[in-house]
């Protein structure tokens, strides 16, 4: 393998008020080509001698790639470029080619910050400057014996955006080749425990060959194959697993739930309305959070007090009073009545205790009663989640996502 | 300063299929402590030489504490916990306590595990057993010379439990202080240059005494100061610094829009509703993500098709055909309709085109109109945000949040 190490600089990682999102940005791209491997991840702090010394540590390896994001911006804390104009003991040039590109895209701000301008558009002599299409600083190349260092700003969208239009095509592409290294099969609806324990002959039988990752998360295990020789058929393997485990699989990599919901709803034509209680907008959100949405979602109505359940989505006051809100009949009325209101095929509802108050003996904080409401079908399941308000509405979305999946049959 | 340094084990931190969170939750809390300090901050693969190799580096620094997270799960991969008692050469015990607990915790999971809970009640024979109130694997503390060494499961609900609940109060607590280190004002609707021109000379004359950072981001610029020396009046700093920005500024450290604008319709006893379209619900999920949103939240139509808005928000079809669902017109009727029929205080609306489709010369991708009614007020503005369709809709939302901020005067 060839090796390739990210640095990320800025206090604010180091003392944790930022996560550090690019590192594991460049890392999974980086994996995408079949030779090249994330071998050494450092955050470091704005602090020029640190700085120097991870350089240093690292030019020393011989690595292929190093990538350094962060303190690139205009202000005094940002030292990144400095700090490798000293190290590399070179001067500071201007570029014009940046500086007029500016000077032409903020002429509407005014007063315009001149001197900013010109300092985002110097780049170290020795380097080779690479365009920022999404902001001013501009990204640096310096090539040092076998290693290219790419200098990147850390603002994410500049340096997706500089990564695949600039320092992919050019600097890397054309020198290795990109290769399916891992597949990641998307599970829900079981815990890792269960999922290991149906898997665990496969897994010790092909440990020789292949690598298998679990990866828990409160709305399902990632599972992540990867092959140790590298000639091995990982899509085989995928296939053996997933014949296992085939009814908690909901899709691959970096399929989500919502979009592959939507993907089907747009194929089958079929048209979708909400009625949200508890989860509260939430589940909206997420079905319109899919590009081309409006194909087949029309609209919901976050029902959060009785009165609106009432007057909007004609659940009978009785019926509250009854069963209460948080009730099967409730969720099903609330399912129901959007799919009549709003004239579309599928309705769906959400009705529970997200907390931190209103839980009672009978609804204790976490439970949720989801309805889906088709032509021929009526869900209505409760579930107890996790009893946190943010968990709780977090999983109950997808949870709600999920059981509109297994009735779509997808 | 004492030191502190953090490890996160995983090999899908590495990769950069998985953000690592833990490593800053610990170094935000450590950050609390006047004399702690993170000083390293190491992500690694599941490799056990690696491992080793990282904790006998750091254990030579003589740190005060370590913190090890992640690989104590039941799976294979979890390698963290062996790879130790190779380093610390020492035998594997059960803890009978953790595993009763877990006995009577998991009993009614059919089948129950045993082998696998038997596992994770193990602990090393040199290390004390700290208490996982959220999930299976025990955590650990190793008292190595002066270092602590903290060993904790990488599920951050099961970390951050643990760390309040039992390391915080029984390991640190007992030996330092705390104390407020970081002030963060947090402002929005300025851009990081004319925020640092305006502050530049502030900062110049202060600049043995405070250190000030720009932290930039979609929704606005966070700037944090803290002090360079122990005495320095943080407080008095950040007044001056405020007075310079104050139409900005519209909270501190951990305050959010949505938090504040919430605890404001609290207190004046204030109700709004909601009229979505581009932002599908999206702005009715972050009013309800605050608890007790009930008492100011009454509900929304999300009406993403015009039959919805003509039909349940009462939009004439006239305005839509001659302005276009996209105008001044249709987002004040949205806001001011909404407001009557939920017969609430305040009544909210957006419109606008996220994109990827829809685009037109009169409204490109990015448009959007947000209008808020209240009984003396009518406000509606136009802005063109970043015309990709998920910043489009965050940013919305927070730029509709700030609107609803500024009508309340906060």
């Amino acid at each position: 393998m060839v090796d390739v190490a990210v640095i990320s600089i800025g206090d604010e990682l180091i003392n944790g008020f930022t996560i550090d999102t690019n590192s594991a940005w460049i890392a999974r791209n980086i994996s995408k080509y079949n030779l090249l491997d994330v071998e050494d991840k450092i955050i470091l702090k704005d602090d020029s001698n640190k700085i120097k010394s991870s350089i240093d540590f690292l030019l020393k390896k011989q690595y292929r790639f190093i990538f350094i994001t962060g303190g690139l911006g205009p202000t005094h804390d940002d030292i990144t470029k400095n700090t490798l104009k000293d190290y590399f003991d070179c001067d500071m040039v201007l570029n014009e080619e940046h500086f007029s590109t500016l000077k032409v895209r903020y002429a509407a701000h005014i007063p315009l910050n001149l001197e900013s301008i010109k300092n985002q558009s110097k780049i170290l002599s020795i380097s080779k400057a690479i365009p920022n299409d999404k902001g001013t600083a501009l990204g640096m190349l310096i090539k040092h014996k076998k290693t290219d260092i790419f200098i990147i700003p850390g603002v994410p969208r500049e340096l997706e955006c500089m990564f695949t239009q600039y320092i992919a095509p050019l600097y890397i592409d054309p020198y290795y080749d990109k290769k399916n290294k891992y597949i990641t099969i998307l599970t829900t609806g079981i815990y890792e425990t269960k999922l290991y324990s149906i898997l665990k002959s496969i897994i010790d039988i092909n440990r020789n060959r292949f690598k298998v990752s679990f990866l828990p998360d409160y709305t399902g295990v990632k599972v992540r194959i990867s092959a140790l020789d590298e000639t091995g058929p990982l899509s085989f393997f995928r296939d053996e697993i997933v014949s296992k485990i085939k009814k908690y699989v909901y899709g691959y990599d970096n399929d989500s739930l919502e979009y592959i919901v939507a993907n089907t709803l747009i194929d089958s034509g079929l048209t979708l309305a909400i009625a949200e209680s508890c989860t509260g907008g939430y589940l909206s959100k997420k079905m319109t959070d899919v590009p081309n949405s409006s194909k087949y979602f029309i609209g919901s109505v976050v029902a959060y007090s009785n009165q609106i359940k009432i007057k909007y989505l004609g659940v009978p006051e009785s019926l509250l009073k009854t069963e209460g809100a948080v009730s099967r009949e409730v969720a099903l009325a609330m399912a129901e009545n959007v799919r009549n209101k709003f004239n579309v095929d599928i309705g769906i509802s959400t009705t529970g205790i997200s907390g931190p108050s209103g839980g009672s003996i009978k609804n204790p904080i976490g439970r949720i009663y989801i309805a889906i409401v088709t032509k021929n079908d009526k869900v209505v399941k409760k579930f107890d989640l996790i009893p946190t308000r943010n968990y709780h509405r977090k999983i109950g979305v997808h949870v709600a996502l999920n059981m509109l999946r297994l009735l779509l049959k997808i």
